[in-house]
């Protein structure tokens, strides 16, 4: 038996490492299979530590079945199937793990002006009023924040306060029972597939938000890219591709601004309707920021036979950092989803539940959705007038102005798309063409996209404040308009 | 043109009550299809409202398409496709809505002790220490709060801290690189189906914990239940199965209590060798709480070839209700992680992954578990001295007592299983027998389990405080001491 250099000064207790010299001993063979382990009395005496110490590491050894106990005879070595060791298998007993943090890894350098971006303004966040909604929660309902015993779908009172918020921004008369709360869309998405049933295929605007192919076919989904032309989503398209969900944004579609007029979302749930397996996924992301008059009302509440899932996340309209969403079944899904799903825990945490519930029954959540309104309403005039003034004046036009957090601008230049989003990378300002929202795009150019597709660029002031709204305005028409560029 | 009654002291604005009028009429067909809307001027006249009020009525409706502007001409109803409407589609224009708000719904009357809660007890929670941490994030880093443009896989500076923490707690040297949080473990085995693809057979232990199988069917997966006897999981089950994933708890087997030796773990290890499909996911979920010697090395730790999942949540060791895991994956399947699954969001808050951070790095929440086991070991110890001083003394006995939040007790008594389950209902008491977490012990009997099933009874006394502790092993003991029903 080998003496042990045991460290006394150590931060490692003493058992733990003797333990890890016996594990060594026994991993490199130099204690034999079968051989029998000394005595612990011997042990202790031997390495000068207590027989507390030895009976310690050598349980450890047994747990982990490494030795195992004759009675009245002692510890025996085990047999153990090695494997080769990587580096990290080797436990250092003691200082810091020896894989450094990760560095700040460089993601893609952050332009001055994302135009692309849906995050927020610091400006446009109400922190301290969200800040005291967290502590009154943690003052007050401290017991409520640790148990993980909720409703699966959501807190109840949570539930209740997005019911009396759809009422209140959408005139939406929806049942607290019938909504599901869930830490983002993505998930209520990955929830709708497992509601639903792998066997489908689900139907998606084009342009639109390509990302949905990407979550639906991550579940396993097939998924099919419809044109949405001059007169609405392609019904022969949504016929012919066998889809049975088809997901749309009614109310503002991402990115071309779009909205459904009345008798397209009769059309649809007339598909619908047609046969029992059909559903729509009304995706309602920012219909409450939208700009002019009052939000368009939804497909839910002209769905007479509960053929429409509505969607909503807070992403926009709040913040994307807080990861909540939610949706509204049709009944039948929503008891469905009870039998299918109710074992799901509910993926938001208790605090955020809590605080959001308060921060809408409190009238909190109203009063910032009025000023996100009017802060976006201040950046999209600013920017737009900034252009209408600037050598760019003749060749820009502007689409869906008013439906929400985005609009449209077609810049009728000679360059390329690419030249332009190299320009304006150039320039400190990130954009994306309309192009890049589209799996059709390259097939059929677009055509059959109302305005046509081509130059036409998503436009998203979000996470802007006036100012900088203003210059990214300059910047972009100052980029554009060197030598050349007109048509 | 009828003259609408427009309440000018309504809360509701009069373009809007005068929107919802004219949109009465063209659904109920008193406005006909292809009819011209009165002009602007005249409506305002008639209604005595500005023409402002009756554009943006008017501007409504074209927008969602019941009427349509013709150049100096006017506006025209619209053809639609009606649909029988429910009275949720008739849009309030005032008042609260009609659906009330849940009654707290009678959820499955709350015992006194449930002896099969993950739940934690109040006095465990380190409330004042978490506040504080919320309120510095809150304070130090409210712009990183907001933004959702942070690393899918989780905040870089919460994935620091988690290599930490293994390593402090586990002895594992992890790379930070190939770690994800998620909001819960269930997003993590969702996850896990849709990195490794729907086309693969699970094996899970069992005894063992069924909400597993429902989560991977609910993915479109395959389940097997494999036994777990005297010597572990079933080798020749698990291949016969035709699994490439099996799901594994090998620190702290729930809910026997198993430890998984050393040879199984490389004779597992091996199993996944064999086929470079398949993968072993590991379920570390309380190993930071074993009570007794220090946690054992993890399958990840000696596993060369990559071929582990790592997955550990802090659904025991913080709270339920905070929703945040975690899975340490091997790097080939990081790298397809992050092209198959990176455009996925980070499904937990900012300010949950921020402060979780700050708790972890400044030492909190290390000496937090330190509490926690501390009072499940008085829990323990407390019930299994009363238990071992009453009428019950010579009927009962203990399993894996050491290894985490619970433990196993027999009760050779006369009582059907059934029977003491429905006793200890009456005394307040919830337990469940260890059958009810096996699919194959009715067919089996449990006769592979290491100590036959009959009889034993996982306990969980997390819940719970010492004197309740105690009075919970009382009141078991007198409840099955009632004459008649001792072996």
């Amino acid at each position: 038996m080998p003496a042990y250099a045991l460290d006394k000064t150590s931060l490692t207790p003493l058992y733990q490492q003797l333990y890890q010299h016996l594990r060594e001993d026994i991993e490199s063979g130099i204690l034999k299979v079968g051989a029998r382990l000394p005595s612990r009395r011997r042990l202790a005496n031997d390495l000068s530590v207590s027989p507390a110490t030895v009976e310690a590491a050598i349980t450890q050894l047994s747990v982990e079945g490494y030795v195992s106990p004759k009675p009245r005879s002692g510890y025996y070595v085990n047999a153990i199937e090695t494997m080769p060791q990587t580096d990290s298998a080797k436990i250092a007993a003691t200082g810091k793990r020896t894989i450094p943090a990760n560095e700040n890894r460089s993601f893609k350098k952050k332009p001055r002006f994302d135009l692309t971006s849906n995050d927020i303004s610091n400006e446009s966040f109400p922190f301290s009023q969200w800040t005291r909604t967290l502590r009154s929660v943690m003052a007050e309902e401290p017991e409520e924040l640790i148990i993980g015993s909720g409703d699966p779908c959501g807190q109840p009172v949570l539930r209740n306060a997005l019911a009396d918020f759809l009422y209140d921004t959408r005139g939406m008369e929806v049942n607290p029972d019938c909504v599901v709360v869930a830490s983002g869309s993505q998930v209520l998405y990955n929830l709708c597939v497992q509601l639903l049933g792998h066997q489908m295929t689900i139907a998606i605007e084009d342009p639109g938000y390509l990302r949905l192919h990407s979550i639906y076919r991550a579940n396993g989904v097939e998924t099919v890219p419809v044109p949405l032309g001059k007169n609405g989503l392609s019904r022969q398209g949504l016929e012919e591709c066998g889809a049975s969900l088809v997901h749309v944004m009614p109310s503002h579609q991402f990115p071309t601004g779009r909205v459904m007029p009345v008798n397209e979302r009769y059309e649809l749930l007339a598909w619908a309707n047609e046969d029992d397996g059909r559903y729509i996924l009304e995706d309602d992301y920012d219909s409450e920021l939208r700009l002019q008059g009052r939000p368009v009302p939804t497909l839910k509440t002209i769905d007479a036979l509960g053929r429409a899932i509505y969607t909503n996340t807070f992403t926009r309209s709040f913040a994307p950092g807080f990861r909540i969403a939610y949706m509204v079944l049709p009944e039948q899904l929503m008891n469905l989803y009870r039998r299918k799903l109710g074992f799901y825990s509910c993926t938001v945490s208790n605090m955020t539940q809590l605080a959001l519930a308060r921060f809408i029954e409190s009238g909190k959540m109203t009063r910032h959705i009025a000023k996100v309104k009017t802060n976006s309403r201040k950046n999209r005039d600013t920017f737009i007038k900034v252009l209408r003034k600037s050598d760019l004046c003749n060749n820009i036009e502007f689409a869906g102005t008013d439906a929400g957090l985005h609009f449209m601008l077609h810049l009728d230049v000679e360059l390329d798309e690419s030249e332009i989003v190299a320009r304006a990378e150039e320039a400190g300002i990130r954009i994306r063409p309309l192009r890049d929202y589209s799996m059709l795009a390259s097939k059929n150019s677009g055509g059959d996209f109302e305005r046509g597709i081509d130059h036409w660029f998503p436009i998203s002031l979000s996470s802007l404040t006036e100012t900088k709204a203003e210059e990214a305005a300059q910047a972009l028409a100052h980029c554009l308009s060197m030598s050349g560029s007109f048509s």
